[in-house]
């Protein structure tokens, strides 16, 4: 069956590089998906957003339920015209945040900036999950009706069905049974889209099932025979990056070919250069935005997990060298290491904004490099040249 | 005697638009210069500053001499380099910030950043100042030469000669004594710079002699005698406006008029354009990137003194109005005040961003304004539109 959406233009193994057609644009595929958790890639306009080569950002269904809440930004007229991104947007289920409270492993960024500890699980249960806001301690409820409904007013061009995303300790019986009851939830998913979802919006299902083979190979079975549009690979992904890459290829193996697959919240280039060989097409991540914001630069440099770190001294301060040669983005072009260095050692707003530059500019070209290379058939030689530190 | 770096164009009454031709460009005058304190703008490459309309910017003597080091900005090819600005920069004589350590009115932004709590002085004497940094506890010390020393290495174009700002509280004896030290000072600053100074830098000297018109005349009589290339007015100006126009007019009543006179710290639009009409040519102050930084726009709106706060619901909550109609700048051709409320709230990398944008764009346009309306003669008009809310 072909998809509606998805059209694979070329394939080099198992990889594919295609165009997903979206209500507000197109997205040429592997594509790496930006963060915009908060409405906002942090630090950078719409426009520069879409400059930099990205073609769809990722829009965060359980923080704007929180805030500003989601009534408020269909008043606003929606995502796109509440944050000025014409492109498309997909937003994720609120499934892993919601579940994160609960399972002990709160995203970082909530920790951080609003003492998650507050929040937490009040009961999960078949009709949804009910918890207390970190913004104002009320109660509040999330089930598959709630987060289509949410990514509904969103107006996102993907909506990701309602999960649980099962943490890596979670055991065999408690990850099957979670998984199960997602897959009814994507039943109720699909079901309240078909009423109520909006015009252009489409639907992905989500693959759960832990680290267990059979389990993840009984969820993709389920994805693949429910009325969507593309398939999303989340939960635990296993603690080691070869479990990892293991888990994903189950994933992969029962679903449908023409469908686009997302990989959720990989961004590792090591990573993403071995998903887009099984065949995955679309990645989003915190990691490459979220170390900027930090003072950490990728960099093409393999043995240091393409990290640099321009708060330490050795390779930054005092240096008149960019961050890499030849890159065009306004960090390289205009500054030198040593005085990012100082920016990021004393946390400056410029700091993270030209980081954030480069790190985006630095996943395009990847993304870019990935794209040609199965058009032309070369994904394995380009594979071979970014693991030996060539730039993307 | 004529300037060697400053063309006056056109007078209307007291009021001067004209040219200041320096080692790295022109500035065109009256001028508001943004602070890029710790070498940046916060939140703003050097590149778009300069496409705002902005032909000069503050470093932060102190700051700099603290944090990385003038010899490490010198190594770095000097401040320009550093920060990647290739245009004019004044620096600050390191006074104001040495001093409101003592006088217990420790500027804002340290304060809420650094805990300057732990910085304190330790002597003022006739050679200089002894304190402790704010950043390693270590004992340091800045005189008249300290001063020069670091706005040489900083390589900046206008140089401030090193002042003692006396704070409001101070009283008549403690002010004349200071500000006779100062004078004391602009002579070893002026000998100092003569001997070492690097080439195409120039010196202002600082009017200070806090309220009081006799000290005030006979600051302005020194600085206006000695081998300097411009004046800046500094020190307390009292604490009511009406106070602070009088001690401005007091302090210009003295000096030469063909050479430039800059405003310290000052950059409230009703402040301007008074201080403006009464000859005054460059300013530079906190007011407008700190504000947006904490969420309020400048808009065309005298009873609530030009501020809009964003993070307030009554005028930003639900909004689709931009901050302004027609203000050319990416947060209102872009966005909604609905969504800058929402991001200003949540103190999101792009609010700040966006917002000091805007109010760089504004401070733009009424320095353009007022430039334009000098050269009509016709400022009188402009000020009272300015004063009854059209936008500038």
């Amino acid at each position: 069956m072909a998809s509606a959406i998805f059209e694979i233009d070329a394939r080099d193994g198992k990889a594919r590089a295609g165009v997903l057609r979206l209500a507000h644009g197109e997205v040429r595929t592997p594509a790496f998906v930006p963060l915009a958790s908060n409405a906002s890639v942090r630090g950078l306009a719409a426009a520069e957003v879409a400059v930099l080569g990205f073609e769809m950002v990722l829009g965060n269904t359980f923080h704007l339920f929180i805030e500003p809440g989601h009534a408020y930004v269909a008043e606003m007229g929606g995502l796109h015209d509440f944050m000025g991104w014409r492109r498309p947007i997909i937003t994720d289920s609120g499934g892993f945040q919601v579940f994160s409270m609960g399972h002990g492993s709160v995203a970082e960024e909530i920790k951080r900036r609003r003492g998650a500890g507050k929040s937490r699980i009040l009961s999960i249960e078949e009709e949804g999950v009910a918890f207390r806001s970190y913004a104002d301690g009320s109660e509040r409820f999330m089930g598959p009706e709630t987060s289509m409904q949410v990514q509904s007013s969103l107006g996102s061009d993907i909506a990701l069905a309602f999960d649980e995303c099962t943490p890596f300790h979670a055991d065999r019986d408690y990850t099957r049974r979670s998984m199960e009851r997602t897959n009814r939830w994507l039943d109720r998913c699909t079901a309240w889209h078909a009423e109520h979802g909006p015009h252009g919006q489409v639907v992905f299902a989500i693959v759960q099932g832990g680290v267990y083979e059979d389990l993840r190979a009984k969820s993709s079975a389920y994805a693949a025979q429910a009325p969507v549009d593309g398939v999303a690979i989340g939960g635990s992904l296993g603690q080691e990056k070869e479990q990892m890459r293991e888990v994903v290829e189950w994933s992969l193996r029962g679903l449908p070919h023409e469908r686009p697959r997302h990989l959720l919240g990989i961004g590792d280039v090591d990573d993403i250069l071995h998903a887009v060989a099984a065949g995955v097409d679309l990645f989003d991540c915190a990691t490459p935005t979220r170390l900027a914001r930090h003072g950490t630069a990728l960099v093409p440099d393999p043995e240091r997990r393409w990290r640099l770190d321009l708060k330490k001294a050795p390779r930054a301060r005092g240096s008149r060298e960019p961050i890499a040669e030849r890159c065009p983005c306004p960090a390289c072009r205009e500054h030198t290491r040593g005085y990012l260095h100082y920016l990021a050692r004393r946390s400056e707003l410029s700091a993270a904004r030209l980081i954030t530059l480069h790190n985006l500019t630095f996943m395009a070209a990847l993304m870019r490099g990935l794209r040609e290379a199965i058009a032309r058939g070369t994904l394995d030689a380009y594979r071979t040249r970014v693991m030996e530190g060539k730039a993307p």
